[in-house]
């Protein structure tokens, strides 16, 4: 049933261009709809009692923000029951309603969320997520044939590792299961095997000062040139690209020569048009050289609660990919994470040789 | 859209051979949820102002009989408040919910019956019925060239050609119109034209003896022979059927010879395997001789409100029959109706024979 959002999306741009996010919402909610019945049919058809629930049943409510609500209160009450009685509680994800009972979806990430937040209503002690991978993994098995499935995972560790370009659960998910608790167990549809579990920090995480690297190929890099180092100037440029509606990820800003400064920021690589467009002409009226745009970069990162408790991480992420030869483009940190914008052709180099240098996955499970 | 609701049954069948009531209306109310999106989608895109409702918003509340539900309640107040608004109210059609919460659907005709439905909770004018034919026919215009599209037609008059073969609205619907005086107006998608409104019975209605000829050659026929006259047999024989869930159209007894008699009656075709071998066993157990049964039959009809005040009606149809060299296997009256069981292959030309006799839409569009 996967193509099934999708092919509604598609029925609603073949008659609005601009479908209204209400019923784009009343539309989507189907999917799910479609998908819990059926499943609660297979289910009776194995001998089992089930029972689907929408997300008004299940008592899911948001707020009214069409096509991306936020979750506001689960009572589950009727899931509850359903529950008690022995049943397989079967809930519609992605959707809720508002306090004016109007169907509502949750947007990217949505069915995961709805997970972690019916386990923290229901006070689960697991919320498991079955999905086409085993786990999460020290870092792409595809590039790097010795990444390892980890054990475990802190809350912090995933929400860096899933913005930095780990693919495996949404931040929004995590960051729930953080604020709440709970303990998500991400293993795969097609193996009975353990996957990791991402769950709060404990001490012994220290230990590690690298849980995973990641990388990021989706990304664009622009830099405005000799932009004139006065107060107000970042805002200009990046209230400019805010109502273009594109989200920014690193921001670098160099120190100040002559009265002038370098900016450099990256972005999606969708956006990049849009927003070098709207830079050029920000530019001009700061009275900016230029701008210059890039779009083979890759964001390589190094993500571990370690980090906090080891020095010296940083100096060694460059020494390694400076003894590949690769040139360092941006940096940025944050408390448990390190990432480097390279020339994407070195992506894969950079992502093995720190995978060698921090002995990732080495030694214990966690 | 109109094989959706043929694919999500596909689909439940794919999981299981029995699906349950509960998850089946869970399923089938995702059909016109669908629709109703798009087509407020579609009306925006017009540049009108429309809002789609579910069965739960438009508050149409049903018994709990899972996908065969009848309406309990309609209070409509957030539609009413739509119009109010000035808003194009879309209304999910075919579905509703239980004092439970429980999703349920109306069954066969549903979507025809909650128009009927909303337009009694609304007190409106009128319902209009946009469908694929132009209104209610005195004939089916295929058979019989100078069949005339009725201007009106009495609820009692719908009722009856409903049941007799006539596919432009279900019986349901028409009840339910009937009981709270809803003026239905049957009219074509394509055509701006009027159609044919469904309305009380009026006076000069009754001037006119026969109002349409209908045919339906869905039927079979099965006779049981020499059953033994006596109390409590009938009884048994039909009481045989509906376990089956067999449903029984006319039935006709002979009178009684040296305490036997004869049973006859009509059943959709598709049922009458079931049927014969139901019956043949009760045969046996009766003392009868026998079960015969011809699946090559058809039911043709007059139906009017005039026969009530006219006379003679069934010899001349009977006679007219017979002047085709037809023979009449079985006949039942109502007040407002006669039918004849006659050959197969005689249904054309009895239609066109008796649409002529009676001189059915001739002067006057009623």
């Amino acid at each position: 049933m996967g193509k099934t959002t999708d092919n509604l999306v598609a029925l609603a741009h073949q008659v609005s261009s601009a479908p209204e996010p209400r019923e784009m919402d009343m539309l989507l909610a189907t999917g799910e709809q479609v998908t819990i019945a059926l499943l609660s049919m297979a289910l009776h058809g194995l001998g089992l009692e089930a029972r689907s629930f929408t997300g008004f049943q299940a008592a899911i409510r948001t707020d009214r923000a069409h096509t991306k609500a936020r979750i506001t209160q689960i009572t589950a009450e009727r899931v509850r029951q359903s529950l008690d009685a022995g049943e397989i509680a079967v809930v519609a994800g992605f959707q809720g309603f508002s306090d004016e009972d109007e169907i509502t979806t949750l947007g990217r990430g949505g069915s995961d969320l709805t997970a972690v937040a019916l386990a923290a209503a229901l006070k689960a002690d697991v919320c498991e997520i079955y999905t086409d991978v085993e786990g999460v993994y020290t870092a792409d098995p595809a590039i790097v044939p010795d990444a390892k499935k980890l054990a475990r995972v802190s809350y912090d560790e995933m929400l860096e590792m899933a913005s930095l370009g780990a693919k495996v659960l949404q931040s929004r998910s995590v960051e729930f299961a953080k604020k709440y608790g709970v303990t998500v167990h991400v293993r795969s549809t097609f193996k009975p095997d353990s996957g990791t579990l991402v769950t709060k920090e404990e001490q012994d995480m220290e230990e590690v000062v690298v849980t995973g690297v990641t990388h990021d190929r989706s990304q664009a890099k622009i830099s405005i040139l000799r932009v004139p180092d006065r107060p107000g100037i970042a805002a200009k440029v990046f209230g400019a690209i805010a109502t273009k509606n594109i989200v920014v990820d690193m921001i670098v800003q160099n120190i100040s020569r002559d009265g002038y400064t370098d900016m450099s920021f990256t972005l999606p690589r969708g956006d990049h048009t849009r927003a070098v467009a709207a830079l050029e002409e920000i530019a001009r009226s700061i009275g900016a050289q230029g701008v210059v745009h890039d779009e083979r970069v890759a964001k390589v990162s190094i993500v571990g609660v370690g980090m906090r408790s080891h020095s010296g991480v940083a100096s060694r992420m460059f020494a390694t990919l400076a003894g590949e030869g690769i040139n360092i483009q941006m940096i940025s940190t944050s408390e448990i994470a390190i990432s480097c914008v390279i020339e994407d052709k070195y992506a894969e180099l950079a992502v093995r040789a720190l995978h060698d240098t921090f002995e990732v996955g080495k030694g214990a499970n966690r």
